[in-house]
């Protein structure tokens, strides 16, 4: 991998997260003007965050998302990740890096952008929300199975972008993601992406957040463990639907 | 009908149903964190979910509902349901039959994704409601003409599609979904779609759903006589209005 | 003018009346899912009626509103109303009676979906609210000067359409009708077209609705004359902002 | 810079300033249709202003944004300001003479609007509230630093939109708008443009509105610095990013 490749990767997905993180933020922290914005701006928040990451890194094909690296990885009809780029281990980890950099780099700066909001906001659940998911019902059994059947939503119907033609570009996938959110996000808060969880959660571990509480490091494996099976799951399965090559933006 | 185009019929419509079942156990089940988030939000749930089972069953032109199927069957300006699958009883038959088996896979994993929030939910009609609609006011006779009138607008204006070149695809339809949510939801919860409706409340009837009430089998006739019948009117119709001859997809 | 270009301008401006009136019953009448459903939510009902509206009016260039065809009309650089109809008096009484035909209709059968809600809707304005507009504050002129201001930006950004190159097609529309409705609805309710207040004011008065109270008529002029001035206007005025020759289409 | 690109730039941003001026006219003075709209409709509104004034000022490029023209101005893949516009401070001045011009413009004609809903609206701020942003939590340094990552965002994405090709056009900017706003908007109100913060406060400071207060001078460089700040930024760390020579409009 290119150190184009790297820096496109990690930018884009620094924007997804400062997005996606901010708009959480915007609706959770006390005093914000979006505050209690409802569930849909959060899921707007999220797939526009996609949208404008996607753009950013269109030299590395856009991943953002360790799971779709994944899906991709494990589907025998992507012959690369992305132009030039081929499917092997030292590109995956490379991706995997990317992503990590940029994820923890954009939860920070949404941190700056909301310094004022996390210094008043009196309950430190509410803080580590903006940075990592949480279940509404803790069972990390059914918390899997959840985050599971998102992320296969969403790698299988990336992979499905290839046979239609559109010119809806980025647009698509953010559009998919904020259904998702919408119909999907509801138990868990929608990680699908181990990225977006795993990075934010390391930042508010480090940054020096006035009154934050745990990390919730016991709840740390679900949204990585499962996207990465929805994400593998998808990639294998999606060959035996959609027969035209998968590409991966829409 | 190929296999090919009968898995991926039946894979698109296991989106639509997963998705569009999924967003109204995020609004209406305890708990979930997106409770009480507005009909708005299940209005786009519902689209994008069809906008996700538009691109996987790109292979069978995506009717994803038996209405859609009946109007182009109607339709004297398409020539056949997909490209290469004429439209004849059997493949009608092998459409209603891919819809029906990816619909009720839908709906049961919509159960495991929120399995928790149906345990956890008190009221049966509540649960009932995430697989199969209601009417706001019971009246089976003018439930049916508010079925007859949602679907005939669906399968009208998708029928006309192809009179307008766009680069939208699959977003068409979703944002048309989204309109005949919003305008013409009120009264019946616009099933617009025999599939959407039957699949889901045989799951209901079949799972095994902690604490859950009648399936509601007097009102099942309305959401499929109503959508066969708007879909055909609308297959009739449409041919005294837009002169191109229609395409499936936007 | 012939028979096609009348039954595709009157269905369009049927089908975007249906769903337009549809939405404000939903949100506003009794006992419908969509009740209170929050303005943004008919801000998307109207705009998505529009976006229906222009696919199935390809034929007669979507005028689906007076004060569209007026721009055109005034508009040196619109050579005709839509491919093959030329711009002179019978065309433009063409599109104005199919226009009003089709509201008319429209208006009906938004009766007939919601029939049950409007006989249980206690109050008498919130019915007529659903066919035509009436102002928060009343006062003529300022709600005349409203009228104007939005209608002039509804024409005036159609007919600059022409000088970006996009795949948007009705969409483009539909957003701004979208647009407008959020940022200049708050007043008067956004007629912005005199065949959609107009035509569903004669319905109100026609139909033996339950209930139903004054037709307002008082009022009606305004929603009429004030589209008409802004769309004249801004026909006239985009001529010296956008050079390239305009089309009504996005 | 011809006279037919300061029009159309100056006409470009009085769409945008009546439109965005306008959806928080309707959310917030006494008794318009949209009061309480709530947050996401603000973003959607300030959206598609952007959409609406992106299609008017096709011929300049549609800056609309003196943080737009600073920051292609920085960036040396940019060759023009806009097709046959060449960056040169001459007419980059004649950029922010077009849009403060615009700017002004569109706040007087959305207070001509909502004339009367201002002169109902008991409560000042809520006016000045209208015309220019204010901080949630009032810290000029946290408050720069605020509308620095936003304009940042806005400019990034939008110098990288080149590297994509899409059927999007003026919608990539709008939907972005949209974004940033639901994401980054809860602190500041998201000026990330110093003529829509600027030019109506002038308007503010100007008009004969009934019973306004102050226009709040203290704040209003940090809305024009922030702004101007970011966009450098952006227009001169793309480049190590996107390497595709950037384009204006998506």
């Amino acid at each position: 991998m290119s150190l184009d490749v790297f820096v496109a990767e990690s930018f884009g997905t620094f924007m997804l997260l400062l997005l996606g993180t901010g708009v959480v933020a915007n609706v959770a922290l006390a005093r914000t003007k979006g505050n209690n914005g409802g569930f849909l701006m959060v899921n707007f928040g999220w797939g526009l965050a996609v949208f404008a990451g996607v753009y950013v890194a269109a030299l590395s094909g856009a991943h953002l998302n360790f799971a779709v690296t994944v899906g991709l990885w494990v589907n025998p009809d992507a012959a690369e990740f992305a132009p030039g780029v081929s499917k092997d281990f030292v590109n995956a980890m490379g991706y995997l890096a990317a992503q990590m950099l940029g994820s923890i780099l954009g939860a920070v700066f949404c941190w700056l952008a909301y310094k004022q909001h996390f210094d008043d906001e009196p309950e430190p659940a509410n803080k580590l929300g903006v940075f990592s998911t949480g279940p509404a019902i803790r069972s990390y059994g059914w918390n899997v199975v959840t985050e599971i059947i998102g992320t296969f939503v969403l790698v299988f119907v990336i992979l499905s972008f290839g046979g239609t033609s559109t010119g809806l570009g980025p647009l698509a996938v953010a559009l998919l993601v904020v259904g998702i959110g919408a119909s999907l996000g509801g138990p868990t808060g929608y990680a699908i992406n181990p990225n977006r969880d795993l990075g934010p959660r390391i930042a508010h571990a480090l940054l020096p957040i006035k009154g934050k509480g745990s990390s919730d490091w016991g709840y740390a494996w679900v949204p990585v463990v499962g996207p990465i099976i929805g994400g593998a799951l998808a990639g294998f399965l999606v060959q035996f639907v959609t027969f035209p090559p998968p590409a991966v933006a829409g």
